[in-house]
């Protein structure tokens, strides 16, 4: 199995509140929205972030209701804690529920925060200046 | 906030596991690999897949237990049919259980299995004809 990951889909219950939210609120495009079942938005080269519609991903699934996003945390990185604490402040006035604010994290030099999206998707929004992303795409950490 | 994911971070209560099955089993090469903390795989350009230990996941959240990994599904697409079945059969080799044997998902001409990892988090195995990544990294579904 190659070490690759092409789709994160997200169990959504409300599929207009994630539009609502990236699309009005933050300003992503989407790749596909397909309305009462799932939108498509590339965070990655190569990689999208997906929005399904619970009562569909439970039913793939063979479960009876789909559980709400747990366990995971998704990050995004920023250049400097000021952007840090702009996205933040952005994605509050687009609705979100901020659980952390902008601090110094347990990892020493590291700003970040955490932020639930609408749908119940936990974001970290960090800047941390031991992290890069080199030309050919391989991520640095030091 | 741009659109960009650069993290994906799941609350594992076994990294050992993580590391045998993903390292191990699958392969995979670490970005970084911190013993009873977190590992980190490269899993697109730029962006990570980080399996956390689930008490350092908890206190990151300031909650009493760290919640497993639920509500999302990572996907990993392959060429052909063949494939698919290959990377499934790997992966069960691998002490992954097998959740749907590979078959026509109910997106018409989609082959796709589900299969859970050993720490639950749950992959779906796709071969999707109208799926490709361009080379700018732009994804491309019709």
């Amino acid at each position: 199995m190659d070490q690759q990951l092409h789709f994160l889909t997200v169990a959504t219950p409300d599929l207009d509140a994630a539009r609502s939210f990236y699309g009005g609120g933050l300003g992503w495009s989407p790749v596909v929205d397909v309305p009462d079942e799932v939108i498509f938005y590339q965070v990655a080269p190569g990689m999208l972030l997906g929005f399904f519609l619970a009562d569909k991903f439970a039913q793939d699934l063979g479960l009876d209701v789909a559980p709400s996003p747990a366990g995971v945390t998704l990050s995004h990185n920023v250049g400097s804690p000021d952007e840090a604490r702009a996205v933040v402040a952005a994605m509050a006035r687009a609705g979100a529920r901020v659980l952390k604010q902008p601090q110094e994290s347990a990892f020493g030099g590291i700003l970040h925060a955490l932020v639930s999206d609408p749908v119940g998707v936990t974001w970290e929004i960090a800047h941390n200046p031991g992290w890069r992303i080199l030309d050919d795409g391989t991520v640095s950490l030091r």
